[in-house]
């Protein structure tokens, strides 16, 4: 199949307007079971290592599993605060960083480990998490694609997560993902639109052949 | 900015014909600088933790550097290969896994520990590097849309490659990837196609709300 210089074009703005949504933004109307197969099934064209396929996708609605969660995160994002200056703090504690209630649906990903040998699994173990995270960025551009919204909450204690779920030996969290229509997809990310972080350019994470050819530890951006 | 069914449809196309491009499908055809330049900007495009952007592309021309690393996929493959079955085995040597050599371009993939705290990642450290597998998804999609192939080689030990990349403490080697035009992309995975594994149903992968109330560990799929 050949794609054109249309199809490029329109993959470059769906990149480029593609947000972290969190629930200040998201709208509390349902996502049909149609919308969400449609962004599992652009999970599951991901590359994986060896085809494994080592995905698991936990689709939670229920209130109560989320109510849980949040509580782990409000404990979490409150611990994290403290490792920033005074400042920062501040302006940390205005920040929305998750939409585990606001949003419809949470969506925890799940990396299990093989029973058996995976070809290409084996110098570098992580690999098999890696595939995940590929069919979690599939999700994220294919639910922008359809206008609908994806938040990554990072700020979770996974082993809690684990118990709450009831997640078997062998698998790992990999991501806690908030989904859902939303009231607007910001122009450019919400933490440069604060002026927490700014965008690097791309010549700055470009080296040529060998680091110690041309690489200088500059970093060009200003960080809390 | 709005997207439309047909975004959605031509992603969905564009994600289902995206293939892993090994040696025997690179065409030797160099990729300009504006081929590169755009399949990185997509990578540049890719959600980041606390929009730390954590990323290093080495962009690997030199044929000295690349025979280097080739020595060492060599020797790891041949390594990885005794773990299967004699059976296996015999399959196995005859998969091309790479294509360090015959693509034109590679580009080894870092990570960047940060320097100062990120927020959202505290919890869960490995978020940094999920960042980075983000980026390569983007790059594979919009190679794949600009017909250009990329396949990620990941039988190589890490610290043989940052002793050839020269890279610095701090750095952790995420992927290494090859890209270049091709001959052609297959309808289907090339190891499926090989019968060497099948592609689960999106059914297999999903659980509602907790593991305990529906989940067997039922694995549908062959492994050898």
């Amino acid at each position: 199949m050949q794609f054109t210089d249309k199809d490029e074009n329109r993959l470059m703005q769906l990149m480029l307007h593609r947000r972290d949504i969190r629930g200040n933004n998201f709208l509390s109307q349902e996502l049909t079971e149609q919308e969400l197969e449609k962004i599992l099934l652009a999970a599951t064209t991901a590359p994986s290592v060896g085809l494994s396929q080592p995905w698991k996708f936990v689709i939670i609605r229920d209130k109560q599993i989320r109510q849980m969660v949040y509580r782990n995160f409000e404990l979490e994002t409150h611990r994290a605060r403290q490792k920033f200056s005074l400042e920062a703090q501040q302006q940390y504690q205005q920040l929305k960083l998750d939409g585990i209630i606001e949003a419809p649906v949470n969506i925890a990903v799940y990396y299990t480990s093989p029973e058996n040998p995976i070809i290409g699994n084996n110098t570098i173990p992580e690999v098999g998490e890696y595939s995940v995270v590929c069919a979690i960025q599939n999700m994220w551009l294919m639910a922008r694609a359809m206008n609908i919204g994806m938040g990554w909450v990072s700020i979770l204690n996974p082993s809690v997560v684990d118990d709450i779920l009831k997640a078997p030996a062998g698998h790992k969290l990999i991501a806690y993902l908030c989904i859902g229509h939303v009231k607007e997809f910001y122009d450019i990310p919400e933490l440069e639109k604060l002026n927490w972080e700014r965008r690097k350019s791309l010549y700055a994470s470009i080296v040529h052949n060998q680091f110690s050819e041309d690489y200088e530890t500059a970093h060009d951006h200003r960080q809390k």
